[in-house]
């Protein structure tokens, strides 16, 4: 078996769900509470681990190296992908998660956290189970029982796939320009369908013998726009009554795209219904009367989960970055300490500026990975539990959060990799270590499930107005809680008094977008929500941070500066501290930037764009 | 001949050549003033469109998929290098413009604001005559006549290459660590040289018949670190005192690195002496009595003007997506406006966020280009002015902006390019188009000819402080006497006044670093010299662009509105606009940032970093 140079921070992670998430309110609902307790946390992230180090790390370089390949009108992908794909279902630790009515299944927060490894060594790879869950989720919540039977348990084991068809070529952020059409036969609920896809993440491949495609289609007379959609379950080999796979079902791989990452992963091109006989399954109801079908509120389903997935995979590659970067820059040896030219050479971990960007990566990663999981609680608990009240609350807190993950985490992971690649000097660019695949991996993030700017006008559009305003009201308390829960420390006295500023900063910003709207000029609510994203991204995850500052400060003095895990917590300790001083004032230039409210951008006349 | 898609803003390069910087100035000098005039620019830089159109730009592909090859020891290029290579050389557009004692040689202001084409759309082939352009400056500069006389004809022609020899696999920012080792020899002048050189750009390819290494080694005696070292030149093969080439001389390629970009530019592994037959030419006078030796200061000659031409790569991939990313976002339909969502189908340049990114790409390339331009312009009056008081001043606007030009253009690039990918949706990441392969190619330029954190320090620990601070002093009065000259301007009035805060702010930064200095804080130089570095280049490009907005303003005036031409000067008031109201702030928010004074990062023990 290949060697790994897989690193994590288990301890992180366990800090995470064990010590800071209230993980005891989560596993005591019903769903969980007869199967899980804190304490079985701990071997299922060791499990998950050792899987990773040695199973799917090993196949990183063969993923980037020769990836997926089509060939002959196939697409193959590499054997070892085989051999690990079914070790990771033989473990339950593939498609089986996204199987939210099963008994003794992991809440996400748990789940998604240990995917963070899966994800940072081996993106590509980790795409042959992450969008087939997706997939699952969207039949077991909308599909009829019918449908459930036939196509799930085989999905759920990880024997056939499943993938998301949305884009066309002249239909990519514009969903609602899909053209492709779902014609009705004589079985109810059979249709034909009949149009192109592309970009479709994992939309062919050898690993599976079948694969369920979710495809989005207009029937005849539904209503243009995205709003006559409907959703089908097309699968590339027609499902017999009894079980067994029957006939092609004429939809045909063109090709693959060539792509900067993610080599492993096939982005293709589908044909369905070239000869005329491609069928599918409607899932739900057609549309009524007035044309409008259900199929974008089914995928949606979905692509919550993805987004949140989404953020998960910015967060996974700059942690893995990170990871890597320190790993190397703790044995580099090269130059002299600034403050000791004469003294002896030293590894470059003492150099400053590495220590800066080291310090960059270690509390924003972190801080990333605070607000993801808060985010999944949010989602587990809106799903679980058994409070009405907590319910609508955790739900209102995942729609806004979700946003914040995808966009926040993808974007940082740009400039986060950047950094580790840096620390690593010129082998940084060097096929040889790991950073350089995991920038070229991770830059489709911030593009695909929404590019970020749609996630920033759901969040600043969409969720903070939605219900009223109620769910941004619960968000604002919700720091304005913890600031004043919170006023007595006295190590974080200064990080404190700069948040506060930042959450005066935050709510003029809001102020100052609500007169220019106010005022008529409603191009300054997209012109500024990617900066106003950011705004709300970097403060509540400066919230988070320091929440979890405080709890490792308790600890620390509570066990002491001798005990063994007191680096741990000191380690806490100095990301929200660094955080809040040199991340956190970014949202004070925000507010500046919109209160000088350039609209230059929006006024100029394109033909002097040049 | 393949199709290319270039595309670039002649335009604007005339427009800072003809328009904004004083060329008539410098066009006086003894240089140049029998060869060119103002209207000579024209013509030239259509020649180099020309060219980077039909010749340089339609191998790009080629150039990034196959790439170098080492095969059998040997370093294969594609066939269409060498074709190309001819034709480069042959117009007169090759190494021969760095030879600075040529008659009717251009300026570099000039040379290498067109070379901005050559290297914007293929970064990896343009290396083949770029590192040997600084090979013969060293030469020209520290060279005997009878080096001179050997070796700088062929390679002005180009039929032979040339290198700079500093990294070893333990010396890499340390240069003055490095192993190589140079033994006299029974030949005064002629050493002995073994040892083993890595990340040599260029080091051996089958473009050239002749490859001529500059190598830092260490004769023996001499002082350890980098004040030991001396320079030699390292003929591939030897040459005979006919001019023939004779022997093989015992330089061996070990191999070539596999990189995340310019897969064409073969990055080298060298073995020096082998078989103990390799021998080098020393370059001025061996190491005096005290062990003393001129290496690394012959070796800056090319390194500053190496770093010049990195910050221009930056500059050249910034420019080259953004004209992409405008193309793309003219044509390419999706969706509708924001502010008519039952109107017609758009074009995604009439999308806010897309107009956001567009207009952060055109104000900062532009911003940059000013800084590069202007830098450049420096460096050659300092070389060609005949007036010693304004050489020196041009030699220390050039020594304090060049650091800025390498680091400030070289980060950005990365962030905008992001921006351009961005902009292409998911055909960004896809290979088809030409931005993902611009952000791979421009990663290194961070990290080579001394990283940017080693151009921080030099910014701020030495060009700040040299003569005194004299240059700082000129640097400083320069933008305060733009500030008060333009007091007047209407339309730029709101701008001038945000400048004027962001110089106060910039004082205040230097202030607090002084203070932290006599307060015994040494360490807070280096962990906020990369943050000073920014907030120094994004206050000079403001105050340059502003500039140029003047320039603009005032020609629009003259002109009238009907021109043909008041689009263009349209856009520059832009984009002087959107850079002060949307970049420079960054500058009041690294005053916030050092004045907090986070000193975590080097405070925390190196176990608390995890």
């Amino acid at each position: 078996m290949p060697i790994s140079n897989f690193i994590f921070d288990i301890r992180e992670t366990k800090f995470v769900l064990k010590e800071w998430i209230d993980m005891d309110k989560l596993l005591s609902c019903p769903a969980y509470k007869n199967y899980y307790g804190v304490d079985d946390i701990e071997p299922i992230i060791d499990t998950a681990f050792k899987i990773t180090r040695d199973v799917i790390a090993p196949m990183s370089k063969e993923s980037d190296r020769i990836g997926a390949q089509f060939i002959d009108g196939k697409v193959i992908t590499p054997d070892s992908f085989k051999k690990a794909f079914a070790v990771i279902n033989e473990a339950g630790l593939g498609a089986q998660n996204a199987d939210r009515e099963a008994e003794g299944r992991l809440p996400y927060t748990i789940a998604r956290s240990y995917e963070e490894m899966f994800l940072g060594v081996n993106l590509g790879f980790a795409t042959f189970s992450g969008i087939p869950a997706g997939a699952i989720s969207v039949i077991q919540e909308h599909g009829s029982e019918f449908l459930k039977q036939k196509f799930l348990p085989k999905m759920i084991t990880g024997e056939w796939g499943g993938t998301m068809n949305l884009t066309e070529a002249s239909a990519g952020s514009d969903v609602g320009a899909n053209a492709t059409k779902a014609l009705t036969t004589e079985t109810p609920g059979i249709y034909k369908i009949k149009g192109n896809k592309i970009f479709i993440t994992v939309g062919d491949h050898d690993l599976q013998e079948n694969i369920i495609h979710l495809v989005l289609a207009r029937t005849e007379g539904a209503k243009s726009g995205v709003a006559g959609l409907s959703l089908f379950i097309v699968p590339k080999y027609w499902v017999n009554d009894d079980g067994s796979m029957g006939d092609w079902n004429d939809v045909t791989c063109i090709g693959i795209e060539e792509k900067m990452g993610i080599h492993s992963s096939p982005t293709a091109s589908l044909a369905y219904g070239e000869n005329d006989r491609c069928l599918g399954y409607l899932i739900g109801d057609p549309p009524d009367a007035s044309g409008m079908g259900k199929g974008i509120e089914q995928m949606f389903t979905m692509m919550n989960e993805e987004r949140l997935g989404t953020g998960l995979m910015g967060l996974a590659a700059s942690s893995q970055a990170f990871f890597q970067a320190r790993e190397y820059a703790k044995q580099r040896v090269q130059g002299n300490k600034l403050t000791d030219p004469k003294g002896p050479k030293v590894r470059i971990i003492e150099h400053e500026d590495i220590r800066r960007m080291l310090m960059l990566q270690k509390s924003c990663t972190e801080a990333i990975r605070a607000l993801i999981v808060k985010t999944l609680y949010y989602l587990d608990l809106s799903h679980d539990s058994e409070d009405p009240e907590e319910k609508d609350f955790a739900a209102g807190m995942f729609q806004i959060s979700n946003p914040m993950c995808k966009a926040y985490a993808t974007d940082m992971a740009w400039s986060l990799i950047c950094d580790a690649i840096q620390v690593h000097g010129g082998y940084g660019v060097c096929s040889e270590y790991e950073v350089e695949s995991l920038a070229r991996d991770i830059k489709v993030t911030s593009i695909w499930e929404g590019t970020n700017y749609i996630q920033s006008l759901d969040l600043v559009g969409r969720k903070f107005t939605m219900n009223k305003g109620k769910v941004f009201k619960n968000w604002i308390n919700d720091i304005a809680a913890f600031m004043s829960g919170n006023k007595e420390t006295i190590t974080f006295k200064d990080e404190m008094k700069i948040l506060s500023g930042a959450f005066e900063d935050f709510l003029a910003i809001m102020q100052q977008l609500q007169k220019y709207i106010q005022g008529g000029q409603m191009q300054m609510m997209p012109l500024f929500s990617t900066r106003i994203l950011h705004a709300a991204s970097t403060l509540y995850c400066a919230r988070l941070i320091l929440d979890q500052g405080l709890v490792a400060d308790k600890k620390l003095t509570d066990l002491g500066e001798d005990h063994f895990d007191a680096n741990f917590y000191k380690g806490k300790i100095a990301s929200a501290q660094f955080y809040i001083k040199n991340v956190l004032p970014q949202v004070t230039m925000i507010r500046n930037l919109i209160e000088i409210g350039d609209a230059t951008a929006v006024k100029i006349e394109e033909a002097c764009l040049g």
